[in-house]
């Protein structure tokens, strides 16, 4: 099995992985009681916890795991969580991780306000840090997700929208926390400036390549493989790297009829855009750049001074491009 | 007029009131072009400034007035914007301060992410004081004021929410962040712990009273007066003080209708109630509540040594008893 490396990467980190979902599950207690049960539904849904993952990695990359990086792994988690109760509400999505999402559970303002206090305990958790360069930075990426979900937000229905614009909008609203993530990790470890900017540039790297994948599972994925609601890019005018791949490569009649298909809100012809789709290799064209993403990150890492947890990175990569294999 | 000691408070302040104006506007210079626009929207619609006054005068009153201050009335007003930028939504508000709310003009989508924005980006700001005791606690105010709109919402068309459950979500959501412009523009005076604590509770005690003030116009004001849209609170099921002290105070057939009355969602008779209001004097007795609390926290400045400062603490207390005395 080719995620035999991804599991011992994950075996590798595995005390402190729990220690992290102990902490997250703590979290719920500190909040007002009428508000604990909101956080905890949200907190213990599990997900891939992916940002935590890289967090610990890199830190056991640049020196010994300490409680800091545990600490900075809940944090961008809970950061990452905040923003998937507001990007649920927004997309008027109805399941998260194979449950119902805050929003259908509860509407649409107990989830903005919900949303507001994991932010804030969040960024609350971040002060916690002695040096307070760890919280500006996180503070920074917050910022930079919230700004990006902006532009998204703002350009739906553009057909305007350039890949540039796409890079730019996925590298602020995903990257920028995956890069935090790494780089923060390697900067608690106190690493070399060198060593921590290559971190910073895997996250980033790694962070991108993984929205794409996520944006071609919203188009081509099942929604029980998933464990969430799929299609909905689309359905509210979010055209991403496939699509603006084949726009790009269209001309005259065919453009057109493609454009008029895009434009049509909340009834979008999805057969008919997977069997285009399908027929441009676009979701083809996006995997593969997002494979060359990874190999981008991947290469950074030369600079990191070997040791199993370097492995470990690698193996996260790899383990992304298996499952971009497997869906395009 | 009364007021002349309102206006020679603020006289006093002028100089250090205009900067953070100055510094708030410039603050939308500092996010992404394509988000400056809605930031600086939000920012610039003027407003009473009023945690901002509290913070310049709580710093005034305990020494001279800084730089630390400023940045300390910035950064509490950012998180009072983004909490109003969410409230507008949950209140389907389509007036603030004279304008079109933001998402009156751009939906509910983008309002989510820019208070989302306006947050992150004043906890970044927060970050940048050398002692992360204050940062910590702004964080801890923010979260304190989504938890308390989190219960507000949560009890909204409660016939069983008490008075005292109603001091609490108001301590929460409004006083918390008066209280701590207050205590925290004394800490950066390094004042000493009892002066600190008279001028959190100060704040805290007229945070509480404008909030049932605010309360009161909602049900009682004109548009014109407030620059908002009014009646939100009965439509959104919100009961506020007048409406629970009637509620508290009625009996049989008259407390059913009450209820019958209170419960229809979307379409509360609202002269109805006014009139109710009027008959109970219940907009008179949640007027001398206010006053009366304002009173305790002009008490608690006996703990802070007299200068021109303190007298502008003084007058702000009363110059607030005078609106509420024009309203009821």
């Amino acid at each position: 099995m080719a995620d035999g490396a991804f599991a011992q990467a994950l075996e590798l980190i595995n005390p402190h992985l729990y220690s992290v979902e102990e902490r997250i599950r703590a979290q719920a207690k500190q909040f007002d009681p009428a508000v604990e049960g909101y956080v905890s539904y949200v907190c213990e849904k599990g997900g891939k916890r992916l940002r935590p993952v890289l967090a610990l990695l890199a830190g056991g990359a640049t020196g010994k795991i300490t409680a800091s990086h545990v600490d900075l792994a809940v944090i961008v988690e809970l950061i990452h969580i905040a923003t998937l109760v507001h990007d649920d509400i927004m997309d008027g999505a109805e399941l998260r991780r194979d449950q119902p999402t805050a929003n259908a559970k509860w509407g649409n303002a107990i989830s903005v306000l919900l949303g507001d206090c994991l932010f804030a305990h969040a960024l609350k958790l971040a002060t916690g840090f002695s040096n307070t360069e760890i919280c500006r930075r996180i503070a920074d990426a917050a910022a930079e997700v919230c700004s990006g979900e902006i532009i998204q937000t703002q350009r739906r229905y553009d057909l305007k929208l350039s890949t540039a614009d796409y890079y730019r909008i996925i590298e602020m609203k995903t990257a920028a926390l995956f890069s935090t993530a790494c780089e923060l990790g390697a900067f608690i470890s106190e690493a070399n400036p060198a060593v921590i900017g290559a971190l910073k540039n895997f996250g980033a790297k790694v962070g991108t390549a993984y929205q794409i994948y996520d944006d071609c599972l919203d188009l081509a994925g099942t929604e029980e493989e998933a464990g969430k609601t799929l299609g909905t890019d689309l359905r509210k005018g979010k055209f991403t790297l496939p699509v603006l791949l084949m726009l790009q490569n269209r001309q005259g009649g065919d453009l057109s009829g493609l454009r008029d298909l895009l434009l049509r809100e909340d009834h979008v012809d999805e057969e008919a855009l997977s069997e285009m789709l399908k027929q441009a290799g676009a979701l083809q064209a996006a995997a593969q750049i997002a494979r060359r993403m990874i190999g981008e990150g991947r290469e950074s890492l030369v600079l990191v001074p070997e040791n199993r947890y370097v492995s470990g990175l690698r193996a996260i990569a790899d383990h992304l491009i298996g499952r971009i294999d497997r869906l395009a």
